[in-house]
């Protein structure tokens, strides 16, 4: 790379001290006018840039923040991150992203990278809960750098979160596909070492529990956030003896294979079997056989986690406190898993 | 924040000099082994860390390099990144992400973040031709960072490129059109001071010349890469007196918006109305009216460009020279083109 010019270069070039280079950049009242347009065109001349960083140090402030995710190629990602852009945009903050794809030690190096690069804080979900990155949690807070968890979360002393009730959500998905008639309900889980995958199992087994219907562990399959997986996994499924009538997916992506399979099959949708999702991915809505399921307001999740963040970030005497805000999901019901003709117009 | 812990609290500790701690840490020979020892055990005591920001200013180097999109929620570009990270994780990178959301001033507000972040290059889609941000690309130049473009180019002299034939992608993509019998092909074009959507609209000119068909400027018109922006282009092209039998979209985005619409009107698509997007995006595949596209092979994109960037960085004469990549675009052909039987497995 080629040097960068420094105070030096220029002090030498002319033919004053460092010092004096310094204070006429920085406007010190010493110097005078001439000396510090001199030093201010030779500096221009030179390609002098003074360094950002050192000035963001000083301050504290690189006013860069990082957020980290599974995936960006995702609508309720992106829409998260955009409603981070909103809210810090304006303060002057700037937002940078790296993606874990689920692998655990791309998150530590994600959370290295970010500190490497002087963020003035992290705003993340977590992409695993069975490792042991809980040291890079632990690492953060020890710099007092602002960490916030947003939907998948870890339970951290002193962490900060703003999470959907997947409880919630998934109860009333499964309520829904109940009050239709469905009485075999199987449900596509995934990762429950997830806090988040874990509710969604803990709500449709409530509704179920509670309907007075027959709770069989055999209908729950774990599986992964993916459209082949949700091919795969319906697939087993279609093969039981007493197949399922309905699916309640804790992901779009595998009802989005499931409804796949199932046409493949010959079989109709809702008629034969019913599909839930949870997301609101936009091609739930687009799909001429437009997907129920559950949303969760991802910008707002995004805008809260942003707020958060900067309530910490703007609390100089970091008094420790958590924060532990909690959104209320809505289902949206749509063709796949009606029988009776009342549509929402999403 | 908290302050960190400096050699200088370390030497202060073991009332030894600075000079000594620093020596002793990085294994000076001239250093006892016993300080050694000492000083090693008492920086962890005191949670030292090494500044890994001023060892990677020493190496010059941060093993963090900034890729720059219009936005991540399409999977043309998710699909890049992730090209991007699979070649540059096994030698050592991370990849922070940033969106520019097609605004200048963030795109210029990005290259300084990242920048102020220590990046050791930045690949990027360039998100707006009209602008001055020319003077941000030329600042990366004269500081040696290496930059690249992929996709979304402007010709600046000295920053090598991945793209894609965009002229060839649209001219077989209106060409296929013309052989299904259509007649009057509008186009739903976008920004063309950028290089991708000039090429394109100048392909579908060339093939609807070459096939001895009258070219109508009317039927090109210019708009945003966004469901709701297609609908909108549609309904005026339907109220048209001599309304097209066809239309290929520079984006798969509006393309699904004009098909919304088609729809809409109780139009049938191929047979009143054909489509033709642009970049494949998944739920092209996935509607049940699937929608023909041209596939630009984004994940090879994302290769070639971490590809060219490994070449420019580790080159340590940095000899300026400008390396042009072109991929070949593959039209799918599904069933919203198609008046025939014969359809690809896609």
């Amino acid at each position: 790379m080629k040097k960068k010019t420094t105070i030096y270069d220029i002090a030498k070039k002319l033919n004053i001290t460092a010092a004096t280079v310094s204070r006429a950049l920085n406007g010190n009242s010493k110097i005078s006018e001439a000396t510090r347009k001199l030093v201010a065109e030779t500096a221009k001349e030179m390609n002098y840039e003074q360094n950002k960083l050192a000035q963001a140090l000083k301050s504290g402030k690189s006013y860069n923040v990082g957020v980290i995710v599974p995936r960006i190629d995702s609508n309720f990602f992106a829409s998260i991150i955009r409603g981070i852009e909103e809210e810090l945009y304006p303060q002057g903050y700037h937002v940078i992203i790296c993606q874990t794809h689920d692998q655990e030690a791309l998150e530590t190096g994600n959370i290295n990278s970010l500190l490497n690069a002087q963020v003035d804080g992290i705003l993340m979900s977590v992409s695993n809960a069975k490792g042991d990155s809980d040291t890079s949690f632990n690492a953060l807070l020890k710099k007092n750098v602002p960490l916030i968890f947003f939907d998948r979360k870890k339970e951290i002393k002193g962490i900060s979160s703003v999470t959907i009730d997947d409880f919630k959500g998934a109860y009333e998905a499964t309520k829904h596909l109940i009050d239709q008639g469905y009485r075999r309900i199987a449900h596509l889980s995934n990762d429950r070492s997830l806090l988040i995958f874990k509710n969604r199992y803990l709500g449709y087994r409530q509704a179920i529990l509670d309907s007075g219907l027959e709770f069989d562990e055999n209908l729950v399959i774990e599986t992964h956030s993916k459209v082949l997986e949700g091919r795969k996994t319906m697939k087993k499924l279609l093969n039981f003896e007493n197949r399922p009538d309905a699916i309640f997916s804790a992901s779009d992506f595998t009802a989005l294979g499931a409804i796949q399979e199932i046409k493949a099959h010959g079989l109709k949708i809702p008629e034969d079997i019913s599909v839930v999702g949870f997301s609101n991915e936009p091609f739930t809505r687009f799909m001429e056989l437009s997907i129920t399921s559950v949303d969760q307001s991802p910008i707002e999740m995004g805008r809260l986690a942003a707020q958060v963040f900067l309530e910490e970030v703007n609390n100089d005497k970091r008094i420790k406190s958590e924060k532990q805000v909690v959104l209320t999901p809505e289902l949206i019901i749509r063709k796949s898993s009606l029988k009776s003709q009342i549509l929402d117009k999403a």
